[in-house]
């Protein structure tokens, strides 16, 4: 019920500030046993990890994370883990004596909060982001048979050749919005639940609460909203999910990535990526990891083994 | 944490199914000393009522909302508020020896639980958010301050004059889907919750939980997935939030209903709406109500009451 | 989340007033396909009623419980069951115009609400645990391997010959207190949590939360703090519960319940028990099947089947 | 809802096994602009130290806090407080080959999770209570209209002059069980809830859940079920709850540790104290301050600041 936790059986609680000394995840209802070692966390947060191409943010982070609980010998304890990852390339001065930036949360944090923590958005900051990669690994373990996979779909509203476009905004110093579409093959039929835990909804906010996602729609999305029932009646079309669970097909979403704020033609200062929804897309394939780990369990709790044959 | 259960502080959990005796709903966390009569919650299920006009189902449902619990000469107490309403018109022998329907939930039912309810779709049918409405209308009177309003954006893609596609679509036996823009004004800067508990992010899940509801989006929404940064810079797109948080700004959201499947082309008996969308209009305001009458409390319980100011 | 709901997994809510139209409870998460009827939940209820003897509260309640949702042909759908039982006897005139009782929460309740129902304690009436029997009656369902059975201990610090003295207590206004001790046989070793969801944790909140108990203790409890490590390390002296997980060995717990306020002696009209313990025992019972059955679903969705053979 | 947290509105999670690299916890839901510094949680840590006296365990950790998030410029930021200390003296090897030790948790954990951590206990060790007392500073801070304080009640069935027996029962490879007694004066009238999430109800638990203790009551406890009604009356035996709400009186509960089992008497090796009730009266009033500190924030939250005062 925290609000910076996730999850009902299988929960991660997230803590920490873009420009403080860390950032951190604790993983709660693991299943025990499972191998888990923190290369298998590192590849994760790798992929996602700022600097390693001239279309991201600068920012030079190693993203090193340390187990620190939950796992002996190698397999998870199921006992809460504790996952760390060091802020390296922190450069709190950066943001000295700069005031609210457009776009960004740091006005609704002072009207919330009546203060906060002005380096780099603190913990409205992308940065968090990298203890929902982490996380998300360690849910991946719990579904093995799902595969998960998201793609940048669109950028700018370019489907394809999009390259350039955003080597051209970086270099005006602007940012392009983006679509990430992200499949999870595998997910067993039932999976799941109705009214107000649905799978669907369950997703819904978990991509929604990503930074700079302000749109989120499964299977057909919108496109249905423009149909005729007819036209709409292809299972493929729910997108794997019918009445809140998991159909057996494929579920399928898209999360809308608006362009960062941070940018020079908005006089905003820091270092910061293009294009966000780039790396987006390892945040949502985390999420969605999360979700259905914790659904798993949660079926397995109510209805057994049984019915996910 | 119930699956049947939304909010934290003031929480609703719901109940019943289509074509049994009643569905019902609990609302706990409710403040004290609030005026609450049938006759509130009656007016804003008397506008979701089916049977209304030819556009929507022929069921016919008086919906009356009776208080069982939490009311004291007529004031709230504090303690759970218990709200029934009987089903006078099921007919569950219409369903008898129907087998799964195509694009509802049925299948997806039997594989999660083994057995489902067949009479109209159980729990996974539209009925079930006669009680949102009768929670929404609670929720309404924690939040005096805020004015909510939905309206019917599209329907099959029209934006306005599509009454005669959709008394078409009826007449031929088919449905359209539609588009449901809500906009919530008055709602106090720093409602709302960082990372997880996002206002966005629960908005999305609470919309999403909707039947028939396939994507959310907020402010600018997947337009803004297509813009430059400047060209995203205006405070109306973000949809008053930001980093999770209100701005203040008036919040707008907009929700994607796919046609329903319940039609005579895809040869599904019993009674329904040719665009169930126009009936989610009500829904959709009674989520938000319920979503920001939660938020205000959660709120007013970490940050008190100043900074409501 | 929710202060009038129990339980995680498998979870339930109750509502109602002592003298209102009628009290009832949802259960939610319930394993689909297990045989439910009204008679099922009857038979447990007709143990806690009063009116049955000369030694418990005159007031006559048949207490018939309704199933309004949840169950279709006899088996739970995995839907919330709603059960429903009308106050019949209900005498609100009874407690017109009288102030706050002593010994009872009217005061707190008007210090917390500003306001208060005042028939017959409204929320805080022990009429409320009608629901919990009623719901531990389905959680008995769900944990059928386990046998769940509460005695009277002692009634005045007598353990036996207390009829004697109970019925001397009644016919001079007075009351007495008493404690009940309550066994669980078969509780699988491994069910339970560590740290802040231990098993005993959580039973100690659940028979807590009963009107009137004001102390529980586990296996030697107050005893085993008045020795030796060398004469405590008998493990049945554990009560079945080690680091807040369960042995295998029976549960054991006890819970003291303090003799009613609602006296003559005291000015204290109505219609009231002399020894609120003796009907407590089935509402123990109750509570520790509630906790038991949410905890064995919250170790099948965390470790699966594996560990419970 | 994670089995490793506790609390709704302020709420905290722990993590870390007794010999591994650190433990820790999250504060989440604090309110914001608090004074707080790493000092202000170490002198309640100092208190709970081991190895401060020949009664308490030898193990010789300085419990060194650093706060790690949440904090921004000396004052709380709203968002999560990260609390980290890290194990000095961790000495896993003396746990090497060793089963599980009589009268310990090592058994349970073993049937639960198919495999544990035997180095110390690991997570049931009595090392996670330095957690608690961290995260119960905070709350501290967040309830400075309460006084809590615990005292050692009883050693041995000792209500005074135990010393002695303590240092034979320590001189003889043995331990003595104790009672601690706590009490929270100026909780105002109105903190806490009806039904299931009772002040009192949710005392228990976090009491209980203490390493060791098994039992646990409220004002005159077990007493009041030896005693007739009219004995009964004085409100000061309510213990400063009626219905789950605080009355405004101080709130009283005792806590039943029982004597620790890792003594040479039982041929069970390591570090340990004779009697773990003294350092327990320190996690009991972080307990009681952590249920507080929620309480108040739910209470705010549900019914405003009005009925504080």
């Amino acid at each position: 019920m925290s609000v910076n936790s996730f999850g009902r059986v299988f929960r991660f609680t997230s803590w920490g500030e873009s420009h403080g000394p860390a950032i951190g995840a604790i993983v709660d209802g693991c299943p025990p046993g499972l191998a888990l070692s923190e290369g298998d966390i590192q590849r994760w947060l790798d992929l996602r990890r700022p600097g390693t191409s001239g279309l991201v943010s600068q920012r030079s982070e190693p993203d090193r994370v340390r187990i620190l609980s939950g796992v002996y010998e190698g397999r998870t304890t199921g006992t809460p883990i504790s996952l760390m990852i060091d802020n390296v390339d922190a450069r709190p001065k950066d943001y000295a004596g700069i005031g609210p930036r457009p776009g960004h949360a740091d006005r609704a944090y002072e009207a919330k909060y009546g203060l906060r923590d002005p380096r780099g958005g603190g913990r409205a900051s992308a940065r968090e982001t990298a203890a929902r990669v982490a996380a998300g690994a360690v849910a991946r373990l719990v579904i093995p048979e799902v595969a998960i996979s998201a793609r940048i779909a669109e950028v700018g509203g370019e489907t394809d050749g999009w390259e350039g476009a955003l080597e051209r905004a970086r270099s005006e110093g602007s940012s392009l919005g983006a679509i990430v579409e992200c499949v999870a093959a595998g997910v067993p039929a039932g999976w799941g639940a109705p009214v107000y835990a649905k799978l669907d909804a369950e997703l819904a906010a978990a991509v929604m609460s990503i930074p700079a996602v302000k749109g989120v729609e499964i299977g057909a999305g919108f496109a249905a909203a423009r149909r005729r029932g007819e036209d709409n009646a292809d299972p493929a079309l729910a997108g794997g999910i019918t009445g809140g669970i998991a159909t057996g097909d494929p579920i399928v979403l898209r999360a809308a990535f608006k362009p960062t704020s941070s940018i020079a033609a908005l006089g905003v200062g820091g270092r910061h990526d293009p294009c966000v929804g780039l790396r987006g897309a390892a945040v949502v394939e985390a999420m969605v990891a999360l979700v259905l780990a914790d659904h798993k369990l949660l079926h397995r709790g109510q209805c057994g083994e049984r019915s996910e044959g």
